[in-house]
């Protein structure tokens, strides 16, 4: 008496059943404070730094009307999340839902999602950014990730034997989260398959940063995918600047998430090209003015969890643009350290990273995040 | 034990009241995800279409202190919500507040409302977009309601033998949702009367789009509302574009909706005008620059919910704007079919529209949109 | 049976604590409808006023994992909440967030703050918007006052005998709330020291507007406060337009506030300076284009609630800007009623100002504004 329990636990959410079980809510608060500075060694410049709400979400989650009718509703609340350019494309909003999707189960083994959610693209992408073992993502990943978009995905999951295997497919605009405009250009479909031969992973670790976990067998996922965007305007697809042309975009990812008893390890392959040149347009000196984002990226990172919850994880990412996009590549080297408190929910995480560009002088990175979820 | 019971049920959203029953919340939250496409047929055209997030909405409502102080907050989430032109007059914001209004039930049968939401307009308008008939409103109401505005209501209600009756005013701004500079011109105001001589409808139905409940008996509500804009500054009052000039713009609504049995109809009259002429400027060559949006409307619909709880419905809308906007007239014929899985909180829905322009080409446009909110 | 209890009163918010108490979770809804009218008497002008939502807000707070890890997000709804200038340093978006901060209290009396959320400024600012003595805060405030900001806060509180002292410092950006590009300019320091030399308050009083709780005995709080913000580039430091030059801003804050059975009054004094000249840039005509906001202001407010919960109060305050930034020196008095309908959760309140700057005509503003919150 004199406190309303809620039978939840602190990372969980705030949890609610109909009395008729006709439906169910999970609502979930998150917030994430960074600091983050660098610089150039060669010539010395300042350092440049910024402290801020990376990220702030508030969550809704459930089933409707029955079990096998689930929604998850996630909106966007820091300036990072929502803001960016304000397009026609848009409505000139800022852009606050990040995933508003239904996920049917209308037979065993499979769900059809409608709506707009993350597209079955690479692993890094599909991991919450709540759920990272560094403070963010790779260099990979913000080059070439898929994002979210509207529209229809088929999720089918089935064993044999041991072997868990996933396929998606999805349709989509093509054009990212939060377009009110008619779909330009054509639409965007992307294939993905998903193997784990040593079966699943706790708590759907593959798509978790870090062996949170601990899994006692070691346990593995590798996956494809495929993405072709019909008619793409954007220099990225779902994401980045309208270009004055299109181009079809095909991007190929590929990928591999290893854990065991603390240890863990991600690699990821993704490459991008279109039919043609991704150049769009040249400014009057010869210079590239307008380019798709094309080329390749490889990023691999492993970690390893003690049993105080602290973890040391390093990472490499390169990055290997088209050369017609005269766009430079780039190596990545992270150290990251983490202090998980409450698993993802309550976290410390500090990196540094070594920006290598051939023919340019070197940058240094640090950062430090708190994570804190209910 | 494990679960934290609501005592609500799907499409109710959670609800909360105080121990001491000094405050209770109800909290829903909904979304729409929209399929929609279109073509001229002669000469062929492309087929353009969209999938969005057409609306998503966080909704509280309660009553705050005693149950004779009701309140209202509803936040839109979706893109085609929040955005719209950035203006100065709304702070360069993204406009996130739909309603925020206390209601305060006075005496019996008085209610005051203060603060932001609709005005007692047009029937369609006042359906909530959750309750419609068909996937959307008409184009009566894109061209001629009054949407919401900052002001005072003033309901009442009352009942003459079985006949029910209710008599609203309100004063208000008069340039609708999240101004923030001061009031542009006048004041509008607005006088409505609404007469059910059949007696009340199950559940509010009048206000609710098809016969979801079923009467058992014949239940007719007609009304006739009034507005006038002094001094209105944007094109459709609370509504779009700002104008160079100002025009006392005065709209007349009358509607009708009766249900039996599964069977629903309803119609509405709209007629808007301005003293002298609703053009503002014209263009070197003569053509219309900017002028109000006068004229009238008409519309009719109807539509059978089955036992299946499918229903089958037509619209016919006619709009006629004056002559002087060099505006065209068009017609429309609608052909709806929905599934309503759980009345209008879990449903499918879709229609089929002829757009006939005189002198131009007809258009065609298909939608499907699923509406979930709990 | 039949409703979901909440163990909590209006104005409280709903409650919740998980059933491991491994989290609690606090969250309220609030909105201000304002109406504000004003004009110039001589020579006599139109009344220019405005009917809107002037502040909503959505609030979580509770405990994380641990009673001693507090945290409070705080978003803004409104127009004028999360509306201003579209800037690239905020990414172009609304800017929703008003405070996401964790508090850790890693030892007694010791709590150290990690996010965005007030500095430890000036008495008035720290008065949340919903518990206010007037309609709104005084202009020393809107000049001077060094808002929100991302960073660390320490805050110490101890007592010596019946004295409860409190010393506060921060280290944040200095560019104020949502700000997503690097740091410009230095960052911002501040110290506070607050002495209650007559013991704590109900209910923390010192920081609510007029003494709701009736103080028995008389309470007193003084407190001074002093900013530092190396390299401002935004004219009030935390706030206001980005000027083309940086100044070093310091600003100085002296503050008291003193109850007894229903009386309350508060005094401010704040001065704001730069090194040099605070004008960045002239016009060709020789008047000031840019300038950084400073120079001092004086605030004087007292009030007695009454046993029916009216309150009279008044006001008065002093601007005098720095001469060289050629802006006007102003002296404004406020008389205020207020009718407490649930302390500062539902309340009406209405105020009448005159405004009287030298050289200019008196201006006078009248104000009604009802806030509801639960």
């Amino acid at each position: 008496s004199g406190q309303s329990v809620n039978y939840s636990k602190f990372g969980k959410g705030l949890q609610f059943i109909a009395a008729d079980s006709s439906f169910s809510v999970q609502m979930g608060l998150r917030f994430q404070v960074l600091y983050s500075g660098g610089q150039n060694l060669t010539p010395e410049q300042d350092w440049e730094d910024q402290f801020l709400i990376r990220r702030s979400r508030l969550k809704f989650s459930g089933f409707a009307y029955s079990p096998k009718l689930e929604y998850k509703v996630e909106l966007g609340l820091s300036n990072r999340d929502i803001g960016g350019t304000l397009s026609e494309e848009q409505n000139f909003a800022s852009n606050v839902i990040l995933d508003a999707v239904a996920k049917w189960n209308f037979a065993k083994g499979w769900e059809l999602f409608v709506g707009q959610t993350k597209l079955p693209g690479n692993r890094e992408r599909l991991i919450s950014s709540q759920q990272m073992q560094f403070v963010d993502r790779s260099l990979l990943n913000s080059r070439f990730n898929i994002d979210r978009d509207a529209g229809l995905q088929l999720h089918h999951e089935h064993t044999l034997g041991n072997v868990l295997v996933r396929e998606i497919t999805s349709i989509s605009s093509g054009e990212g989260r939060n377009i009110t405009a008619d779909n330009a250009g054509g639409y965007d479909f992307t294939a993905k398959i998903e193997i784990l031969p040593l079966g699943a992973f706790e708590s759907s670790g593959e798509y978790v940063g870090s062996d949170i976990y601990r899994e006692e067998k070691p346990k593995l996922a590798i996956a494809a995918a495929y993405d072709y965007n019909d008619d793409a305007s954007r220099d990225r697809g779902q994401l980045g600047d309208y270009l004055s042309d299109t181009r079809d975009l095909r991007t190929f990812f590929a990928d591999a998430m290893f854990k065991y008893k603390g240890f863990s390890a991600m690699a990821e392959y993704a490459h991008s090209q279109v039919e043609g040149t991704p150049v769009v347009s040249y400014t009057e000196t010869g210079t590239v003015e307008e380019a798709f984002v094309t080329g390749e990226a490889f990023n691999i990172q492993a970690g390893y969890l003690f049993k105080s919850n602290w973890e040391v994880a390093g990472r490499f990412t390169t990055y290997d643009p088209t050369d017609a996009t005269m766009r430079l590549p780039e190596d990545q080297y992270t150290l990251g350290v983490s202090r998980y408190i409450v698993g993802h929910s309550l976290k410390v995480q500090g990196d540094l990273t070594l920006q290598d560009t051939p023919a340019q002088d070197n940058t240094y990175q640090a950062r430090v995040q708190m994570e804190l979820a209910f």
